[in-house]
């Protein structure tokens, strides 16, 4: 059976990729052939069980998706995107990267004509502020970045294809991935992984918002279990409606703080220094709190319960379990 | 001030045309040119009080759009699209005119760099059931055709074109227009203006439908009306969310023949002809009952009240006042 990533040089990616790579297998099925593509080639994983193609491809162009399918691969995962900062400050190059190059792999499967299942990563960006406080299933799109628009699009053009049988798409809304491994980022939403990872290395962090800010969480480990899972559901469970809003963790600052002090002791916690930097404070507070995933849930898909477990989540996977 | 509407020679173009042909007015100020443009040469209005153009274009090239920015008309409507039924039947064809030309507008407009008002023409079939009983005005957008999802879309991209300044967008979701005037025609909804129209000629109708079945109506004459208001209204006044679901009139077809009855006599409903018809009964089962338009009513927009005015309205326009 033959697996394409689009995206799989991302974070994301490489950590789906990384899973596969130990089993072998997707959906109860054995990989035979990952098709890894991104705008640079991705590395492969170690001693893969499968063979592996690493692809440099630009999505911008309607032939890299059309070459992409050459093997009819039976799952696609697409989780390429120009992210948000970056699709706000370069209009055309995000509605090229994340509209265009989405519709261009949404109409080269079609004219593939065998209807693959398609796992696409959608974002809670797709709704726009005021919110209730808790977002509801049947809750509108109203998208106030650009990122956010194209993502909203792309959830419909999923849904209409999938209705039309020329796949079978799944659409999952991303929490925000907390703890995001790697080096602080200068993105808005930065600081939430910052704080607790930078302390967990010993290193400081800055907190630029008030503690009772709060927000809506996943692990990485999560987000990659939401990828397995959504290639594996039934398509006729979830019906025409097909993006869903994964569940995740409510949770303010201040209790992740909380959280960090239990996991990992007081003197973690003195390494956060509160800097308030109202542009920050302004972008946050009009981003969603908390949200009713219960169709995902009840489709089996699962998240963290508590912060403390998104901390230890990050501790295993990221410094060998100890700190 | 110049004004310019794509799809003039539909049936709300040309009642459109022919209302601002009278007054020469628009938000308030003197129209010194109209530019008419669909896929075919619309007719120009008799004696208007501004010079006209009329254009035939084709909107699935980018092109087209250019061109018809080159005077910066201060007013866009743009109310070309591929129907319903044959954006579902020709799925490229309705992506090409519903999807793309409109994006190649928006583009034309955005690369004109003005930002003039842009009225634009969207649809209840933006919702997909199940519904609740009345769709509330945060209700999500999951439509189950094509057509609506190609207007979900517009929508989207007309809130982010707005968002970021390149024009000043107004969309509008108008309901089910009944009493259309012409011909009886085969759509899945012709009926609801057949079993008026054609009795009120005194012809025969079929009602493929039981009287239980509720629907979302206002007629021509609103629809003109919601267009001249869409154009005048403050867009501060109406903030992020660009897209207005229209007020309109939920009537059961029982209503709508008692209606027929009191306006213009039993005689007329006798030629009203039962016979029930499964596949249009399913598809109109799926169709929305009931709206809560208060954002727009609070906005100003006006329909009518109940469904005796519709008929009333369409004898004032359509047979002069009397039958």
């Amino acid at each position: 059976m033959k697996v394409l990533v689009i995206g799989a040089a991302g974070m994301l990616g490489r950590k789906f990729v990384e899973k596969l790579a130990k089993t072998g297998l997707l959906a109860r099925r054995k990989v035979s052939r990952l098709t890894m593509a991104d705008v640079v080639a991705p590395a492969a994983p170690a001693d893969p069980p499968f063979e592996v193609d690493a692809v440099a491809c630009d999505l911008s162009t309607p032939e890299a998706a059309t070459s992409l399918m050459a093997n009819r691969p039976e799952f696609i995962f697409h989780l390429a995107a120009i992210v948000s900062g970056e699709a706000e400050a370069d209009f055309e190059k995000g509605y090229r990267i994340n509209l265009d190059g989405t519709r261009y792999l949404f109409e080269a499967v079609r004219r593939a004509g065998y209807s693959p299942r398609l796992v696409f990563t959608s974002s809670i960006a797709v709704f726009g502020a005021p919110f209730p406080e808790v977002i509801g299933e049947e809750f509108f799109e109203t998208p106030l970045t650009s990122y956010g628009t194209q993502k909203a699009i792309d959830e419909l053009l999923l849904a209409d294809y999938t209705r039309r049988g020329f796949f079978d798409g799944i659409g999952i809304r991303l929490p925000t991935i907390c703890v995001r491994p790697g080096k602080p980022n200068l993105a808005a939403s930065g600081f939430y992984s910052n704080i607790i990872r930078e302390p967990l290395k010993g290193e400081p962090a800055v907190l630029p918002v008030p503690e009772d800010v709060r927000h809506w969480f996943a692990s990485p480990r999560s987000a990659v279990n939401f990828l397995f899972h959504a290639a594996e559901i039934d398509g006729t469970a979830v019906g025409p409606r097909r993006n869903l809003t994964m569940p995740g963790l409510s949770a303010t600052v201040g209790e992740m703080i909380e959280s960090l002090g239990r996991v990992a002791g007081p003197d973690r916690v003195k390494l956060i220094r509160r800097e308030r930097d109202p542009v920050i404070e302004r972008i946050v507070g009009g981003w969603a709190r908390n949200f009713d995933a219960s169709r995902a849930i009840s489709l089996g898909f699962q998240a963290e319960k508590n912060f403390d477990e998104i901390i230890r989540v990050h501790i295993e996977d990221e410094h060998g379990g100890t700190i």
